[in-house]
């Protein structure tokens, strides 16, 4: 699916493509005049695009947008701040399989300098956000917040944004198994790749967060956050 | 967890670990003598080693192994040969969740070029296997076969994989959902990114793989691996 902005249209349902998209558009799909697309616009309903004209440089589609974007996965991820090697795959993954509020906090087996990571400019932040969507066919990118001290962001923010929701942290020794099938709204917990220290484990349970563990096997981020989202109920 | 292989063996209980392993152990571990760390024997039960001695290039360790690895997830994984860019993350995936059976097959949508990736040589398929079981704590390395024409892998080589197991296929534009919880024997098949064909899927059907969808979010392979895993019955 190719994603819209508001920017793209020059009249009434006439929009011109350039850069990346276009080049995705002539390379991926070779698109010629007369060939229908799927389009989204962001934040907004999805349709149809059919090519008008294709150039070096740019792309001119009539679109025509009558459907919904798909329903929002009912989860806030609260997930502490990955190491940059899975950093990208892992909000892809997240805005692919359609989560809205995504809150990255510190904790003391998070290096400090997880923080400086380049993939954490907006700019970077969005790009990948954007190909999360692109992928889902979703047209809504999540909210994404930052939270570097484990303390402040759980006495200040965490009861609002898990407010009315089960609150679950996976741990691997908790004697809880994570539930087979969930339906929302979710605030789901998940650790560095160390694990959370027992202080911050009680102080989670102190919120209400219920301990759950995905068994024996020892998860990456990467695999937890697909294994945790693909267990609630997608309708 | 370290892995150790029967040639580590100096004497009655007592190992050398040189390379990686070392390395790992002084760098990450930083193990003295008298640490205590997880182990497990490639194939074999799992345990306690002591270190006893630490130079620039070898560890010394006592080791006690009484505890027998994890149960194997019961899947037998039948993949479309992945792109090259995917492929060790969704075969270290498959590893640390506990597939002990892999086969990688051709379809009309896999590139023919896959075929001749670096990541298949044996050595390096592997390495990315002793990746996904230390990350599991596991012992025991999967099996992975080769098929990369799909009608003779259908005709001579599905049911044998597959029998006895219920037989599933992801497929975005099936009726029925993939169920939220399984128990095994299963056999579960993945397309390429592109999908399978009609062709593909009646072929499947009649060797008696369901299809089923995962939801209007089209997943990459890499995402759709843990979360058909991830509903399979840990136990």
């Amino acid at each position: 699916m190719i994603l819209l902005y508001s920017d793209d249209y020059i009249g009434e349902g006439r929009v011109v493509l350039a850069g990346r998209r276009a080049d995705h558009v002539r390379e991926v799909h070779r698109a010629a005049p007369g060939d229908t697309l799927r389009v989204g616009l962001m934040n907004g309903k999805m349709g149809t695009g059919v090519v008008m004209n294709v150039t070096a440089d740019r792309i001119e589609m009539d679109v025509t947008l009558t459907q919904a974007p798909p329903a929002p996965l009912p989860v806030t991820l609260l997930l502490a701040m990955p190491r940059p090697k899975g950093f990208r795959r892992i909000i892809q993954c997240a805005t692919t399989m359609g989560v809205k509020r995504i809150a990255l906090f510190g904790a003391y087996r998070v290096e400090k300098s997880y923080w400086k990571s380049p993939w954490l400019a907006p700019d970077e932040l969005r790009r990948q956000m954007v190909l999360g969507v692109e992928q889902a066919r979703d047209t809504v990118l999540p909210e994404i917040t930052l939270h570097p001290l484990f303390k402040p962001f759980m006495e200040d923010d965490v009861d609002a944004l898990a407010r009315g929701a089960r609150r679950l942290v996976a741990h691997p020794g908790a004697e809880e198994c994570y539930p087979a099938s969930l339906t929302g709204p979710l605030a789901l917990a998940i650790g560095p790749e160390g694990g959370f220290t027992d202080y911050e484990l009680a102080m989670l349970v102190e919120h209400g967060f219920e301990r759950v563990t995905l068994g024996d096997r020892i998860l990456r981020t990467e695999q937890v956050v697909p294994v945790l989202l693909g267990r609630v109920n997608f309708g």
